[in-house]
């Protein structure tokens, strides 16, 4: 079963301007082959698929666990789109909408972004084409899944690093920065995994590519509050054993002189997190509504009705 | 953000047999048009996208809370696919791999669960197609992804419906009784949101099919205990509001005459839920593993060297 | 079986300048998940599939009778395309070839209209996507299957709407606005069936979104004839038992007040429907031809050698 | 614009049983590359996008009229299709739904038919893989167009022979039998209009493969009707000047010495038809309804209610 | 069995400017249905399927022979993208990746150059969409799949001449001009393949459409060399069976009076064909990778330690 | 440049029965994700596709030699299953096509290997989906790509495994155990390409899954014969530069005791190869034709005429 917390990983900033371009290459890293609807369900199919869990339980947990996170990460990315989308808007919008408030969009956006959504993300690639459960791998072989699990993380990072080169939209940039590092957390969590299996050091291949997360401002940012070295647990209860894997000093170069630890650090509870922006209300995009106003005394009588909220 | 807990919603019983028929059918409330991969991905964008959610939280709490129960109804589906597959078995099957151990299945299975999983659940629906992105409909309009999500649980009722009837393995059919109550639940909850909105008093059109839940004794059973009345809350602190629309009297003819209640319930905690099955590795499948004897000794030792687990 | 009269539902004006980003948004109605392609080949297949069909056949006259005017929409949504394809080309086009006549074409455009056609529509959505036939549902529940066709023609409102706002196009919009009075009708009429069936007053929950066609000039110009009151019957003898759903008073507030008429009224005839335009040739993108005048001689020869045409 | 006739271009027989091998393989002529929602498909685009179709009207007659004939073929494969996952059931079926009236299904089917729909054709291909808008052709060069309607024809008939060759079912046959007549006049039709373009004698490649339609009895009788020598008209009023091009001797081999004609005919109004046939309701499938004499009786009260139908 | 020759067809000209949009336009040649992708597998897949291959020997050759020269095509098509997204760089380019050196981006060109290839060809169209294996058609038929090829190289041809009018780009235009002589060769070869089988003058329908390829001097060129004559042999030792199709008098108007021929040649030798271009290595998209020098190094430690290459 | 061989890598023996369910399976190995269009196609690309290849020769020169001899190995898959498609019928079947030769086809059959192909391998995979082209990775960062190839080929390594278990067709076993062998050259290939990169020692990971080639009788008659030390040159001149990677001992385990060799062995050719059988012609499938004589006779003049041949 999930439980769900109402709020990000991390809270994003407001995007300064209507960002529409930048939300739609954003998209990749949502549902695209190596986006974040690929991280989530690829670990979650394998841990819900995993043969003689009872005996390899740290490699159950620690797939589990990640799954879990991922889950954020579709969050805070579709956040980050949002966010783009949205730009400064915080009053309600309520232009004519038989004028043409929509007719200049640049060349290069996702036409479903105003068709299909109200200026928000949906599951699809920079495409536009829908993400696709054929992107899940989930073999059975226990190390041909974490192989695949490392090189996916790998594959994920050379994108965003290439998303994060197309755009300085802050939004974007503090959760690129954000998944930077936490994909780094994945890719050597994958690595330990794999090596404690193998005797194969995966870890010294990393970074891939060959350039470490601090060179990145907004990544950098994050590392020096440690969270480069820290796998948090996402459960109420379960997934302790995940914690025998994510431990031990952090390998050379990783830690890149920042946030003052040498030893990887399994937290024992989720990050605290940051608020959810209220997306602005669009009147002339019918939502939540029209002429919203109706809706808004409904919900507020709702509230009235019940007592202990 | 998400958690997880290392339960299933209800536990399962044990295939009486290697079923591979009956699992590919369960396929197509996984990943079909129509399938848990659909409910969770719908409310889950329809969550993030919500715009003024400050101003109708009843409506964002009720979307975003059921989306977190949905993420357990990917899991069950799964579950009950995966006990299909695997059958009774117990024992590690170590069958010689350089024989034929899968050569005479049926005509009518998903060849992918022996070929890419192992012998284990995918999001692909019954034809062995990927569930995409496309099927997520998140339009920003607060009373049109209603009445989506409405059309969308009686769509997915009357296939699971059909599945039934095609079926009489007991691990698919009690997931079925209980998905069947679930899925009742959440129709309700969204008929209950448009009457708030609109006045149409949408709960009058349910059941779709016009065939009740207690006719299948397999659903019988969870409403004996009350279940269809409860709405439960899969947060540890968030989205208290959607009590303020899942409560009152249930509707004639919903409660059937079972389970003692006669009010809505709003629970303020998951469900209790019931363990997950441990698959047996297949050796000849090579999950985990060909002689998994080693990862299973390696798996020891990191125990072992952890302290506090 | 189908007959075909050659002319279109109603006639178009001539777009004012070649403009092929309105044409690239037009797309979606034409080819996307709520397109025309979908109504009518959701409304086609429901009328095949449609079971006790002699004694249920009111909806099945409806279904039927509404299949058959929604291929004179995507008629007319393709005219739409081709007419800001086009523009206000009538001399033959004749640009070499060897030069670089559609070199600087704007960023926003659909790549598709310039290599696969000649600059006219195709089945695909605003993404390039094509139509697929899973987008049609066709359950053989009655209920089940209005209440989808409600849902669609809704979400097609929605979505027609949203691309009335990105176009000042006039023949896009004149499209748009014929369609939102004929798709305002459908909606009606499918409230109306499903209220037949299940007493649950689906008419009050229109329009969704909740903003009249009157508001928009190209609609208002088409209820001011009382177009928005009339389903019309697209059969040389059948389906005439539609007209026991479509009558009785409109509901509040659907009237608008305009057009003069208060009751529903079932035309027992196609509209007259207007003109076709007939598109340029444009000899640079080989259409018909590279050097039409052999052609054209031999279709005129074909004329002279037939006699009573 | 399109109107609908309530008949069937030929009525089927029923099939003796219910045969859902058949109907599985013969959706590949429905919704496959070569079936025939392509056909329509091909056509219709083709005859909305013709550039210069003042100056090419027997062209464009003759692919628009062709379209609307093509519109009767996907109806009746559906019709052959729904006959044989109907088999002889006449009585409405009440089964048990909470038994498993659909469990030893063969494995030859496809699962669709008994989950998405209620036994009934959908628009998807052999593999169940939906029909798909890029499988239109629609160059805007009439040459090039006509070339692959021809290769159209001919490539739709092979798959036709070879999936007769796949069962004896009659119903299929029947419609297969009038298939092959149709489209070998389709076939021709293209071949003369491509001859009357460039002076190619494309006739002499037919029949494509080299076995003629009389070998197969389905066939031999609509010969012997003259049907292979009839185009028939698909309008109240348009279109004529495809006659313009369908006269003529018929091609050496091509008539087979059957019907007693010589002469291409062109017929100035659609065929006869034949009846429809009434599909029983299945109440365990749900179709139109699990307990329909509710619905039945409300249609009967409906028809009461009007008076002049 | 395949070999390769690390030579391109022809060599291309440097592209004078970075040239995203031209490059996304010459994608629909690659991966698109009429593109180079298309061509190289319909051939190889007839080829690999011919039934009694042994008695028609001079076909298979033919079908095989094209194949294999289309696999040069495939190379020479995804060149020119290289060259139009590379442009004249020839020195490292090591912007900072910290920085967004690629911001500014017309809004007309495909993402997934930038974020999944380093600024190279995909197997997609010009979408983005992915070449499908659902382009090959191989019935088995002779006939049949011949008039398909012969089909597909005009579409093909159709679908060039258009990329070419939306393309200055040199390098563009030289792949194009080559592939317009080459496919003219291959439109030939299965005309007068089909032409032997049938006796159908297939040649006189070409050129499709009606502009020979001499007006686009970029075809011209290799005309004047005779090369639309020739048909190479791609093969150390095999198909020469293909010069029993392959010989005799070019038809009227196919010569255009360049290249001093008249009669066709088997050249029993593949063309000498050209250099590829180094594409320069751009060390902000980490290709070959973010700080080179290291893995250059390695490169030339492997060559010293190698003797005899 | 690509060149053709007409010979199979080896020969495979003729399947005793027609056996089309294996032949299903197989088709997975074509054209599934993991099959050898994936492997052929991902090479050749990122081959087409390096930056600085003129500083990365050996890399270079490796993935385009390996590219090569994958494009021999979509032919012996292929071959595979049209040997499992045709069985041992070598003489032509003319079984009369008006009567039901492929009524009693099993289950688990591909259905388009009857009605798209004359019982020969299409690129689909065993669903009867196509291949697609985004089944490439192209990323041109080099340890990247060479981390997807090794995982490529570990993941086709373990689906063939799968496949092998499923049947025991002789024609398909000679192609796995020949491709056990050819894939395990290849992944050793890249375990040592991405070691001389990074000094990760990826050969210790191998085999995955941790069964070894030798276990399976068919692969081990190619060990003993020492192809698994062998990595052939499919170039009359180029890529020598491979050889740099692929010399020195094998690793520890990876010889088992076969072949008679520890060094591995730059074969500087390619592999003798084997005959390509002569499919039967099916008369009743019309291939080549119904009547097949005539082109017979027609392609014994096109001989005749021809001289030196």
């Amino acid at each position: 079963m999930f439980l769900r917390i109402d709020r990000l990983p991390v809270e994003l900033p407001v995007s300064p301007k209507v960002d529409p371009v930048a939300a739609k290459n954003v998209q990749e890293l949502l549902g695209g082959r190596f986006g974040e609807m690929s991280t989530v369900m690829n670990y979650t199919f394998q841990s819900f698929n995993m043969r003689g869990r009872d005996k390899i339980r740290p490699y159950y947990a620690l797939v589990s666990n990640i799954a879990a996170e991922e889950g954020g990460h579709i969050e805070i990315v579709s956040a980050a789109i949002n966010s783009c989308l949205n730009g400064p808007r915080t009053e309600f919008d309520d232009e004519d909408p038989s004028k043409t408030p929509f007719k200049d969009l640049p060349g290069g956006i996702f036409g479903g972004h105003y068709i299909a959504s109200a200026q928000t993300a949906l599951p699809v690639d920079s495409r536009g084409m829908p993400w696709t459960g054929d992107y899940v791998f989930s073999s059975g072989n226990l190390i041909l899944d974490l192989l695949h699990n490392f090189f996916l993380e790998n594959g994920a990072r050379t994108q965003k690093l290439r998303v994060y080169q197309m755009t300085d939209n802050p939004a974007a940039r503090m959760m690129l920065g954000y998944l930077f590092v936490r994909g780094g957390v994945h890719a050597l969590a994958y690595a330990k995994a794999l090596e404690s299996l193998t005797g194969v050091d995966m870890k010294k291949m990393l970074p891939i590519p060959n350039i470490g997360n601090a060179v990145f401002p907004e990544a950098r940012k994050f590392m020096e509050k440690g969270n480069h070295m820290q796998l948090y647990r996402f459960s109420p209860n379960d997934y302790k054993e995940a914690a025998t894997i994510w431990n031990g000093a952090a390998p050379d170069g990783y830690i890149e002189g920042l946030g003052g630890k040498t030893e990887l650090e399994f937290v024992d509870a989720p990050p605290e997190g940051g608020n959810l922006a209220n997306l602005a209300g669009i009147a002339s995009s019918f939502a939540p509504n029209y002429a919203p106003e109706e809706i808004f005394e409904i919900a507020n009588k709702l509230y009235a009705k019940a007592k202990n909220l």
